[in-house]
């Protein structure tokens, strides 16, 4: 009779926390997100009820109200129900919504961090957040912001925090950000990187400066970097997505037979699984 | 011959990535902080060396330069050395600088992030650093900074941003963070929550107010959390840490046989291995 609410991370399966893992191997019910990599869901049991809650572009005005209603209805019949969000809950994920819904409704609730792409982005692309000399703090915003909050951040301030400036969701208004952040006094030169979709195969990054930023296409879902940091690359160029690192998902592998055990349910397993169980596999392979 | 600058995370072992866990369990060299578990250094095989680099009061000024040199040199001779952080490498891990080092001297480097606690210690105390109608972004520095890089922040910008503000190492000045936000128009009454040694068994959480923060006694590990998310709890109160979830570190308990394995190799393979196979984990045990 508890809603977990679980981070699944920027995208690669294998940024997953050990802690959602186990909560998605034990989960009667997942209800997630869009762009939860599949290896990810392949987690739960076959049993589990999976339940894709991922808002698209004509998705009905009161979509959030039927993932709460979702939430607490199997709240109140399963014991374990893994509500698995994109990133972290608690970082543009309405985590603290539902969470106060689940409790309003008498659910108990825990939350589960996850590796957020504000940070695992601009570090796919080999940029800190923070860099001594470069960057002493960094500031995460939204540029896709609700109307009714947008009152509460100050762009002229936000300019000038001295941070590095990391923005989600801003791929369909990078213009009137640079020019918003121009205005208040940020300099044209200032560097600016453009991470799209980190830690999975689709992976790019951009590099320009405040000026040239309406200049380029820009797609979601990308993180954009702005400050000095974003002009560096401190790790070996293009090795985002290594082909070593990457080589630690595929089963049989030479060099971790042990480690591999850990995100490849069905590979340490697979053998001694009998055949009805493969079948249910097969079975829920089939449903997504 | 690669070195991986790898987040461990902000306490909790099993908010350890499954990527981190994998390198940790084939890493040849494991060169830590300190305030990681010892859970976590557990998974490093019984035969890799283990170098505790930790900077204590008394630490030499140049420890930074010795860091270097023995992330250098192991990297020069081993295939996998694991450089092991608190929180994310990317985050005040002065990981950047080591991977700069590191390229300067020919070695591969590769980052693996990690659950930073500016967002997870808040998260353990039931606060969401953003949420609809109460803060559009958040943003992070530390209270103890370099002063070469100092100059960077702009405090009079930082208490405007309307983001909420996260605080790490910030435990020595909270007097002069209080003072000088108030002083830059910050209000008095703005809720502050002081998340200490968040996700760990000793974690303990303290509500105030901006003007409240000075009369209270704070210690490092501890991050601030100032803004109006602060005063929220949205999670059950007390259940960070909460029995089931930390259940599941703890072999041998009903429910998540399955799930176990993920942290705790030997528990759930146990039943299957041949007899060879459990000689070599026993022994592998005996060393944790």
């Amino acid at each position: 009779m508890t809603v977990y609410l679980v981070g699944a991370g920027p995208g690669d399966p294998d940024l997953l926390t050990i802690k959602a893992a186990k909560l998605l191997q034990r989960a009667d019910v997942v209800v997630y997100d869009r762009l939860i990599e599949p290896a990810v869901l392949e987690l739960a049991p076959p049993w589990a009820e999976m339940i894709d809650v991922g808002k698209r572009p004509g998705t009905p005005a009161n979509a959030q109200t039927r993932i709460n209603d979702v939430l607490i209805d199997r709240g109140r019949r399963f014991d374990c129900v893994v509500r698995l969000k994109g990133g972290d809950p608690f970082v543009f994920g309405r985590g603290g919504e539902e969470a106060l819904e689940l409790r309003a409704a008498g659910i108990n609730v825990e939350e589960v961090p996850g590796i957020t792409s504000a940070i695992a982005a601009p570090a796919a692309a080999g940029i800190p957040v923070t860099m001594r000399g470069l960057s002493s703090g960094f500031t995460v915003i939204t540029g896709h912001q609700d109307p009714n909050t947008e009152r509460w951040l100050d762009w002229d301030a936000l300019a000038r925090t001295g941070t590095t400036l990391v923005i989600l969701m801003g791929a369909s208004r990078t213009a009137w950000i640079a020019q918003r952040l121009m205005a208040a006094g940020m300099s044209a030169d200032t560097p600016v990187a453009v991470v799209y979709s980190a830690t999975t195969e689709h992976e790019n990054v951009t590099r320009t400066t405040l000026a040239g930023l309406p200049e380029i296409d820009v797609t979601n879902p990308s993180t954009l970097v702005i400050g000095a940091v974003a002009a560096q690359s401190v790790l070996v160029p293009g090795v985002a997505g290594a082909p070593e690192a990457l080589a630690l998902h595929s089963p049989g592998v030479a060099g971790a037979p042990e480690a591999l055990a850990l995100l490849s349910p069905g590979v340490a397993g697979a053998p001694e699984t009998p055949a009805g169980n493969q079948q249910e596999l097969t079975q829920k392979g089939a449903l997504r």
